[in-house]
């Protein structure tokens, strides 16, 4: 049974997010009804980021089984081609067959996300929920200077969503990188795996220190008081994306 | 009777094109609607731009007429929330107070497009009427070669829709530029003033090179038939911006 990796990208505003649930349209599905449609089998994806409701990506990651032994450039072409008549807003980048050890999910061993903040006084038409639109000023220098309380292994209890099911909220941050373009301030994070909702609470707390409320020593008594309650607000989806994992043990923890 | 000069920004996917029309939507009537839902007056706005249905500005200039004496900032900030609450995808990026000589339209020195084209053989979930999708690899030196043929003061008939209503075909093409960067090419168009049509018209005619159709040669023979006929296929409006409007002699042509 042949396994082929999906490299994908979406736009991830129509959707309830990765994960196929009962009801609402998910990233998941789509991809999986397309395969439907262009093989006639039902399978089960399985892929390195869950992302949530409103999240995009520029490179997800999925696997699957195929019975059939397909050349990857067609399951590409074939699966864009129902994806494309389905109307949906996901698209395979590429699609290669890999061995029966690859996992998207487990063999990752780095995840990398990107959120795009627009600072400027007036709201945004063509960046409508693809970013977070701050109107305050705010100071991208000090934000960077403060993300770097973040690096690091730590417990992220106060940047973890109250849902996140995951068993230890230890985690090790590789990388947490704020710069400003014009009136765009990007955020990009790196680490083998996040928690759920990690990235957009910590961009929450920045966006507080870029306003001058907090400053560095303030997201690290946050970050140490290992509480929920203490983080700041938490971005909204519209500004994050999925860029980039990692396979192997050469992981680029800096691209 | 104050007048101001409004910066605008717009998604134009909405709209049938910047001018009023009776029937559809117009960004020209979305902003006129908001300026009286703000102060109540029924005005008239005048564009550096009249761009068609679908095509996009980061930078469109208008001006405006008020009876009453605001201040600018309280102009934009009105304006935009009248907009927002509408729904429109239309932003005012600036407005400040100008002479009763300034006009947005006849004042202009010079206006500067930019076509972006998603070159790469998976179709776009991110930037669905926001680029040109084409799968065939284009070579985008090819192309740049061959821009050059239409740089300078030409009669550019064959590069001019049928319903152009300018009264002389000929124009000054200051600077036609074609860049790759990974899968997108971008091609930026600056002039005193276009035809109807005349970017897309290039655009379409330049992807004939790209693709290896056309050399430069046969772009410059087009060029010399003066007849629409000769023009290659007209680009869809998604992959067009108008980025800049100059005034004053001082005309950064290469900006």
């Amino acid at each position: 049974m042949p396994r082929y990796r999906l490299d994908i990208e979406y736009d991830g505003r129509p959707y309830a997010g990765w994960q196929r649930q009962d009801g609402p349209r998910s990233v998941q599905e789509a991809v999986e009804r397309a395969v439907k449609g262009f093989c006639g089998e039902t399978v089960s994806l399985r892929a390195a980021g869950r992302t949530d409701a409103g999240v995009h990506a520029t490179a997800q990651v999925a696997h699957v089984d195929l019975v059939r032994d397909w050349p990857a450039d067609t399951v590409r072409d074939a699966v864009n081609a129902h994806l494309q008549s389905a109307g949906d807003s996901v698209v395979i980048l590429a699609a290669s067959m890999v061995g029966p050890d690859f996992d998207a999910r487990f063999s990752a061993t780095g995840r990398r996300y990107l959120y795009r903040i627009l600072n400027r006084r007036s709201p945004t038409a063509l960046e409508k929920g693809r970013a977070w639109w701050v109107p305050k000023p705010l100071d991208a220098g000090a934000m960077q200077e403060a993300a770097q309380e973040l690096v690091g292994r730590h417990d992220f209890t106060t940047f973890r969503s109250a849902q996140c099911q995951a068993d230890s909220p230890l985690r090790t941050l590789d990388r947490l990188d704020v710069s400003r373009t014009g009136d765009l301030i990007e955020v990009r994070a790196a680490a083998r795996s996040f928690l759920h909702n990690q990235v957009r609470s910590m961009v929450g707390s920045l966006k507080r220190v870029g306003e001058g409320v907090w400053n560095a020593a303030d997201l690290a008594a946050a970050l140490a008081a290992r509480d929920r309650a203490a983080c700041g607000q938490v971005a909204p989806p519209d500004g994050l994306y999925l860029v980039g994992v990692d396979y192997g043990a050469d992981r680029p923890s800096n691209a």
